[in-house]
């Protein structure tokens, strides 16, 4: 199973290389990681998606929670959080260009670049979303794609600042 | 200046560590780091951005080309490229949900999450935008926010794989 673990760290050079040494040493292998600033400057936060079953991901929370720059984690509720990631997908055109633009609408995909030969698009969604639209893009040329990690939050009230409420699914 | 340095690495648990830990032992503080799959399941794509002049960036590029697991590392071209990044922002909302609705379509937000007492948005483009947006989101009481790290990607048809070019700049 996947799972999506937040954490909250302090915004310190060196964080992010205890935080994926502690995954590395143990041989976890990370599907996706991704790293960024908070509204308060003090604060990173790092949103690491990881496949194993309950007592893995639980056993690497607590882990993860005796690093000292580390504020609060929290294993997001698979029913109960929005989580997302974004791409980048270059693809070569020719005379095929209205056609590729026209399957890009029904993914609501945004063109970001166009230039004689090519097209740069942006796209938004879960990971079967962003699959399914490389794979159309696929037989055209894809000339290079690059990824986010995903983000996520808890829907509703809940929040990686509340931690003692971290059971309970806002439903 | 801001650099947005891309590498091309092997897909293996451990190559991340390196690669921050090649900043971290530096004390050069990463301003964002997204590592994510390709279209090619060998191969992970890390995109770093670090603050820096042009000698420093350079002997950044020359140490990560370094690395075993590194295939490829360019500097991505500052008027050459598109970059992007992805972020949600949970609001509180009450009799005000109309007007917080109507101020995210000016920046094209788009609601991911809708409850009695919050919105989460998402939105996408370069970091002053998505400041901004978040900037006017404050007063109403922002819960949390998560952004992804920036991704990019050069303008036309250069690619990390064509690295031979990279000096070019595609106009």
């Amino acid at each position: 199973m996947q799972n999506v673990i937040s954490i909250l760290v302090e915004n310190q050079p060196g964080v992010l290389v205890r935080v994926a040494g502690l995954f590395a040493r143990r041989g976890f292998n990370i599907d996706s990681l991704t790293v960024g600033v908070t509204h308060d400057p003090k604060y990173s936060r790092i949103t690491v998606t990881v496949t194993g079953d309950e007592d893995f991901i639980e056993q690497v929370k607590n882990q993860i929670s005796k690093l000292v720059e580390v504020e609060s984690v929290k294993i997001l509720p698979p029913n109960g959080k929005v989580a997302r990631s974004m791409a980048l997908l270059k693809v070569r055109t020719n005379e095929n260009r209205n056609e590729i633009l026209k399957l890009s609408d029904v993914f609501r995909a945004s063109v970001v670049d166009i230039k004689d030969t090519t097209i740069t698009f942006e796209i938004t969604g879960d990971d079967n979303k962003i699959e399914a639209f490389q794979d159309i893009l696929k037989p055209y040329g894809l000339l290079e794609t690059i990824r986010t990690g995903v983000v996520a939050l808890e829907r509703g009230e809940n929040t990686i600042y509340n931690n003692e409420n971290e059971e309970r699914e806002t439903t």
